[in-house]
């Protein structure tokens, strides 16, 4: 049972190195990125883009080339499909963006060919230490599914919990949050939720245990959940994956938990083939690298369950 | 220009000693915070409600109920009239829940003959002194307006803005804020939020500077806004009022900043002719004071603004 990032590399030591592709390698941020994961043995990587930029980016960072393979393609469309189509072929068990528009990448990654689609949707996770919470929180979706349906949801617990067993926790504990823990038919929010929690029960959603709607406070805090007194609840402030009711409230706590709370954290797309990194210009060099190691986990518990 | 609650105490020594008429006062953790406003110079107060219950209570506290006008009413609901009614006479300047029922509390408020009503919708805001931030937040609305309207939201900002004023945050700097920067046809949010800061501009919303839509961390965190590049923007990581979308995104967020950041906060409804403070049993004791302070701030103004 990991419960924090440390927990994590330690699982990951434990496993066959895995490799990631890379997107039009030439940004700075990606290849320090890129460099920390080959050091601290997360994972190596080919790099796809212009190699003259490549080179040059590599040079100012002190990375030895020799290390890494590179694959000279200027333009950066074809770069990304030459580099998602290493993955999909299996030279390669995670993909990366790179210097690339977010749209133009996930093109790639649904490309019908050399894509990594599984006609499972798509979402995003991001995994948090939190100072103040004794385990790994998934915080699902932030950043990709703007106002999910009651089905989307279903289908992002679905890929959340296969990113929870592969970090090693187990039948997870999955809180619809919401406003209030009642549900109120004027709050669409809040019958989803209690949906979800019947889905599960009905044995719809597997693998987890939904109980929802919960406020942030009951999902989290044990104490203030007992002082609320929740009885006959499943979870009582010990959640795993927090499920968002759209994508404004999961980026804004998001955002101002990174700020203004003691966080680590690291993000993937999931429902693909293989994992997806896909972080921006304002995320730390050290979420890079968590989330080049969560890539690292989730690729080898998707190579077991597929043999 | 106050900048966190030290501020506001010292601005309220300043003026006038406000009074607090409280609801169904036979509540431990309600009586306490009477007592420490009343000690700390902050509010006196008339408590309504079951006399022989207030006693027992006060005589555990250690409360001295000579220091108190004590209004004997044992019916919960004839006792939130009488207390909401002294608020309408004239004979307090502020409003506040005991051991009633939140809607029968409301309904008080909403009396048309001994009640509150102004004609202006009801709103929500949580003034937050937060370790990071040197200036006080107003958020709003994290417990009340559960789906606001685009014109809701305009009057939640109206309503919030003479808060700020009363706080002494002149014309205040308001962060609609969603997931991303940008409007998306696709995020009814983000629509909102560039309307919002149209009608601002057109005047139609007076007193403060809207600049929507915002990510949490482009409205609170100068550095972010800087490394982001938001050029040509209103707000650059310095705004004083957050608009959430909607209640479960302001909610969540509101609790999990109470309990994973280093907070201080005080809550009241606004846009009723006096102000109105709605704790709850899992807000802390000083929470409870500090809304009284800033109720006291409120009326102050209010009654300075009636003159």
């Amino acid at each position: 049972m990991s419960k924090n990032f440390a927990d994590l590399l330690e699982k990951l030591s434990q496993v066959e190195k895995k490799k990631v592709s890379v997107a039009v390698a030439q940004d700075d941020e990606v290849l320090m990125a890129v460099k920390a994961a080959k050091e601290r043995g997360i994972a190596d990587s080919i790099l796809v883009g212009d190699a003259d930029k490549i080179a040059e980016i590599a040079a100012g960072l002190g990375m030895n080339l020799a290390d890494y393979e590179v694959i000279d393609v200027k333009d950066p469309i074809e770069a990304s499909l030459k580099a998602v189509s290493l993955v999909h072929d299996g030279k390669a068990d995670m993909y990366m963006k790179g210097l690339i528009d977010t749209k133009d990448f996930l093109k790639s990654v649904l490309n019908k060919e050399v894509g990594l689609r599984t006609g499972k949707p798509l979402s995003h996770v991001c995994v948090y230490e939190m100072e103040g919470v004794d385990r790994l929180l998934f915080l699902t979706d932030v950043a990709f599914v703007p106002y999910p349906s009651l089905e989307d949801k279903a289908n992002i617990i679905r890929n959340t919990v296969e990113i929870c067993e592969a970090c090693g926790v187990a039948n997870p504990k999955v809180a619809p949050l919401a406003a209030v823990e009642v549900v109120n038919p004027k709050m669409p929010a809040t019958v989803d939720a209690a949906e979800l929690t019947a889905m599960n029960e009905r044995g719809e959603i597997e693998g987890c245990i939904v109980d929802g709607p919960l406020s942030f406070d009951l999902a989290t805090v044990p104490e203030a959940a007992k002082h609320k007194g929740a009885t006959g609840r499943k979870i009582v402030g010990d959640a795993d994956i927090l499920l968002f009711p759209d994508i404004h409230a999961g980026n804004i706590l998001y955002k101002a938990l990174v700020h203004f709370a003691k966080v680590k954290n690291g993000n993937l797309i999931t429902g693909t083939a293989a994992p997806v990194i896909l972080t921006s210009r304002s995320d730390s060099f050290e979420v890079k690298v968590n989330s080049l190691a969560l890539g690292a986990l989730v690729a080898d518990s998707l190579k077991k369950n597929n043999k």
